[in-house]
């Protein structure tokens, strides 16, 4: 079973994944993507604004998607973004256990396309002590049953 | 020379960094973060919406954040995102070299914090075709000259 437009409604809940982030991985992603001294130097980041060494926003970013991919059951046609709206309250560290939860607060047909509507897709994104580390709006295309 | 928050203005403009996209970074950045079929494997997104490979929006976002850190001057502290809003109107190809362009729509100064205040920056992520990739709007804290 996977999820068409019809599927979602206002108040739609889900959530789930699971993961652990370490110490490795945030130095790995921001070498790639955020080479800033409090998300690659112990020393540094203590320094910093974040008192401590943390994940760039971006990666935060990257594990909701993947943990998204991993919610049950899955939207037909897979996770689509046009645009998206995202705070970071607080940076996530190592040893964060993040996982996601979601809320439908918007559903909307497309005018133009028969075949497709919107779900604009509240997503939180938290640590294993609630701590909110990612509050992201993702415009979801989503598309209608017995489309093509 | 680095720059505070004092330096920016409504208008202020910069741009630059470039980055060459090939299918074994999509790739890569798709199996960690996002494996969606049209970001893993050619003939399933020939089928897709996007009819070809295409990057992973957020490995648009992550890769923006490293032609930011490379642009010059810096901001002094480094580049701190609040928020951000953002909106891709075509996916990233391979093939695609990446570049900034920036532009401060909003100069703040904080109501709680005399350190520091809110640039509200206008980031576009375009390929050598001018294409618009990513259409990003980010909070950024910037400190004052004289802060600590």
């Amino acid at each position: 079973m996977s999820l068409y437009l019809e599927d979602f409604h206002v108040g739609f809940r889900t959530s789930g994944g699971s993961h652990s982030l370490d110490v490795a991985q945030i130095k790995a992603f921001a070498s790639a993507f955020d080479p800033q001294p409090f998300h690659l130097d112990e020393a540094a980041a203590e320094k910093s604004l974040f008192r401590g060494l943390c994940a760039s926003g971006w990666h935060t970013a990257a594990i909701t998607m993947k943990l998204l991919t991993l919610v049950e059951p899955p939207i037909t046609g897979g996770i689509i973004g046009a645009g998206a709206e995202l705070n970071w309250p607080s940076a996530a560290r190592a040893g964060d256990v993040l996982r996601v939860e979601c809320e439908a607060i918007e559903v909307r047909p497309s005018r133009t396309k028969p075949d497709r509507g919107m779900v604009l897709m509240h997503i939180r994104t938290l640590n294993q002590h609630d701590e909110v580390r990612q509050d992201l709006k993702a415009k979801l295309v989503v598309f209608r049953r017995g489309a093509a």
